[in-house]
């Protein structure tokens, strides 16, 4: 079924107490939930649950500064306030009416700012402003993607006009082909709440950037020797992804977009069980896994298991059982066990594990949708993997060439060495800790 | 009064309405909420006091990794999510109807998986599934709280085996006696948001297994000498005590089982009110007391202080006057001043704190609820901490020591010396810094 | 429009279902949300929009304990869970009803503690429990902001007693002018969430405090050189200012106080989206101006560019469009860049920022006002600005200079070099790191 901003469940409750004559139904009709409770529950949620979102970029800060080294970590932190600045601002300038204004079926809506009504003559089924903030904080999620892979050697400005072309114009565009009501809605796509449209988005941008940023120095020898470089502070890291998860209840039970009516709720809360249960299989999984191949369990493999399973029910949060929200979420722990050290032998280097969790994890619960959808096929699943995919890349790939060949994407070797927080920043994340200690 | 499932305020206020036809009290009626209203309220309130108790789990990870030694603390995050999510599997699979399912004034309900209804087909005054969700992160609060006490000490997957035995089998059974409506809810024990049922399950399930896992090399000298060994971030420490507090607004508000009627926002708005001015009251009392007692205050006091109050209050948060409330969570706050030295003095080697915090301030809270509820007794409150006390001990001995017996449940002294993360991981929290910094 | 506890535009809204007897208004009427549905509404609205203000304590106490030196982190930790704590218990006592019982266009109101009504006999347009939830963790709000500025050298207990009187008669009292329904609210004054009666209120009471206080020891040298004091953690500075911001949707939203009807709930929406615009403005000037000044980018001003863009559209989030918001938010940035280094000229020292954050960005906000809010005028918000400012200054510098001759506020030289963690506490923030492991 197609996400679109004014189609709700809630508007259905609505016209059912509008159309119902017969007798029979009057009952039903009379405890629905009335019109203007309706809205207040529709608008609350989506605050509610926006906020959840919202969180989620003090989840990715969290993470990255966990998982990047002490040099680089008041720079990962600079990056990720300011790239979750950068997309409220460009959702409000041009985002929101782009991916939402106008599609009918087609490409792209408008390229106007997104006008916030006065309360007093605020339409609809919920407030117009409700539903801005709550697209908004997807918008800035699929930025937070980015700026994990690329951590530790991209220069902080040229990532952030990456970041305001991103919320701007690249994501809200393919947006706009399906939660816009634009053609891969129209062709029977179905990504729930996103794990194409956020979170491989934000993926195969990620990609793009690794590939054409190139790995960190030192990251990878002669001979395909592959050298760790482990994260600075790994309760930072758990910190950020019990945020993230606590986070995705709203990202998935918001996605809803209605709670006012006995089915939406019991729908959110459905969800809310399947984004939990496929989560903790992704951990699960990686737990096991990660002890039978290695040996020993791995910590951030287990943190990434959590995030994958997340992004792979992500697609289709709703109709599946328990079992199979378990089977989804188990098999994106998985995909991360085995992605991630394939990566490395690639050469591609992605500091966090953004790649394997939110673009490989989010192809694989996009792809599974149909699994437990019955009006979903495999066919226009893959559709749309595949036209987004090409989409976000080709125009990714033509932002970061262009700025690579003009104002550089990538900090000096000694910059790099030295660490972007001294180089960039002039500062220490830990003046009196770890490397801090060794110059102060 | 019983606090089950399927009976809420919310049910009788639906029925209010029905049953209703007096002149007198038609305008209530008539202003009473609809219950299609009601229950998307009631579902709304188990989702958002359901994720902010699920947020706890953050919290005791945060706490935890705060106060145990550097070179344990990314096994100390391993185990908190894990748990986490261990205790959502099982909980699904045999947890909820073990606890829920046919228990009508027995010991137990049924082994078999929640189902949960498809939302066009959800009966009842509230979504199953949000009452899943909230009682499932019940569940994993119980589990969070023994991780606290074995830490620095017990191997990874024993730990996990118990778990899952806790969240599985020992949780549900003797919630089922009280929350499921089985023999002791009969009996006219109560225990509003699990003072007894949560904190002090989790308690004596860590007194065990601390007795029977034996202390921290070194911990214990001889001539009955201690020996500190502070924890490795204050801050940590802070922040997940702050988390706890947040979310224990959702543990102790959300278990009024219902939002959807005038009475039921009042007393959710009531109970907020004790949960914060308990754990207040428990500050102050650490603070003062250390203060008076030490010539010093002690954070890690304060921050157990506030842990006690919001344990003491959690039995009864809703009849107590605010004074009351001083009074029952300070009497927490210094039962952890004392109680903490004195197992110290019994050479039990409780990390973080636990038992005092949960099983001791839970045995005061729900001892005390005769104290403001004039419907129980000190009688009865009496035979349920004894029951379920006893009940939890020694089924949880019971599997410490044949887990002991068989696969071991402590780590090597090497081992341990070298700590966790580098002998069971194969990593460092925190590679940069402290211990890391000595072997890099 | 004044906020008075007891005026809510549900109140307004369930008028209108009684008054509306014109058949052409009946459809309006039919729809309008019931009463008791309203009532819901608005409690739970205190409740969730109250503990994201909870929450904000601790990001202060993360920004806080980031921004000092190891040596001091616990005390700093210490500090905020003891201030919030004794700002929940002191605004029961006295605080609540000296702002808001019986002021009538007066000064204040009563001295005698809150009384919460059973659930069965709560009156109103909302559960009073949870407005005193609300109003309380206002109060606390406050509090939070002394902490920081006075940071690594005021002692303990005095510290504490300021904030009790603080919390129990200042900040009651000046609240009572305006939202309690005084002399200020009468004259015109508008103050929607708090610039001037929370933030500024803070901020004067923390410029007279390090002013008597004096700077830290080798703070300032000779010839007006300043030596630069870095703060210990970056990502715990910036996971407190994102804490912050989430709770600023509560704080701004919940100020609304009324979610039970279409206008509140499109109002509430509007004021979180101008709420995170103004910030994300915040944080973009400061990032603009610190490279184009200094060369290079600041993380500190960053995040305290999101603050000052916080605390500046909170004098007024609802009226203006996102522009407005804009450009109020960024003067708020910009503010903060200039103001920082000219605190510094003066040898005002300011640990954490907070005079320019919230005393000045807070001036700014409400003199902003009559900009986008047609109701005010310059006048009357300069003279609300003015009485407040010289109210709380006067009172807060007699009671810290009446401590200063008798407890003594400041430790001692000694003490203040070895740190307050070791010298007031007797322990370690971080006993493996930094300062710590120099000593262990």
């Amino acid at each position: 079924m197609t996400r679109m901003k004014c189609i709700s469940t809630a508007g259905l409750a609505g016209l059912a107490v509008a159309v119902t004559l017969a007798p029979a139904l009057a009952q039903d009709a009379a405890s629905a939930v009335p019109a203007d409770s309706a809205y207040v529950f529709n608008s609350f949620s989506f605050l509610v649950t926006g906020f959840l979102v919202m969180w989620m970029a003090a989840g990715f800060t969290m993470l990255e500064a966990g998982m990047v080294r002490s040099k680089n970590v008041a720079m990962q932190c600079t990056k990720n306030i300011a790239l979750y600045s950068i997309a409220g601002l460009m959702f409000w300038v041009v985002g929101y009416n782009l991916m939402y204004d106008g599609v009918d079926g087609g490409y792209l809506g408008s390229f106007t700012p997104k006008v916030i009504p006065d309360p007093e003559s605020d339409p609809g089924d919920y407030a117009a402003a409700s539903d801005w903030f709550f697209q908004m904080v997807f918008c800035a999620t699929a930025a937070s993607i980015v700026s994990g892979t690329l951590a530790e050697r991209i220069k902080l400005w040229p990532f952030l006009i990456f970041t305001a072309i991103l919320c701007g114009v690249i994501y809200p565009i393919q947006g706009a082909w399906q939660w816009g009501g634009g053609w891969l809605s129209e062709a029977g796509f179905s990504d729930f709440a996103g794990s194409t449209i956020v979170h491989s988005t934000g993926g195969w941008a990620a990609l793009t950037g690794a590939i054409i940023l190139g790995s960190r120095a030192g990251k990878y020898g002669l001979g395909g020797s592959i050298h760790p470089m482990p994260g600075s502070s790994m309760p930072l890291a758990t910190l950020g992804t019990f945020i993230l998860w606590l986070g995705w209840f709203g990202f998935n039970g918001g996605s809803q977009l209605a709670l006012g009516s006995v089915v939406d709720a019991s729908s959110i809360s459905r969800i809310f069980v399947n984004t939990n249960i496929a989560a903790a299989a992704g951990v699960v999984a990686a737990l096991l896994l990660t002890q039978i191949v290695y040996g020993k369990v791995d910590l951030t493999m287990a943190l990434n298991g959590a995030l994958a399973g997340l992004v792979s029910i992500t697609a289709e949060p709703l109709a599946p059982t328990p079992m199979w929200a378990i089977v989804i979420g188990a098999i994106g722990g998985v995909i991360v066990v085995f992605a991630v050290p394939l990566l490395d032998r690639l050469r591609i280097d992605d500091v966090v594990g953004a790649i394997p969790v939110h673009l490989l994890a989010g192809i694989w619960g996009t792809f599974a949708v149909p699994l437990t959808n019955d009006g979903t096929s495999f066919g226009t699943q893959i559709l749309g993997i595949v036209s987004i995919g090409v989409f976000v890349s080709v125009v990714s790939g033509i932002v970061w060439l262009l700025m690579k060949a003009t104002i550089g994407i990538r900090v000096s070797a000694e910059e790099e060495a030295d660490g972007l927080d001294r180089s960039e920043l002039g500062m220490e994340a830990y003046p009196e800790f770890g490397q801090g200690t060794q110059r102060v």
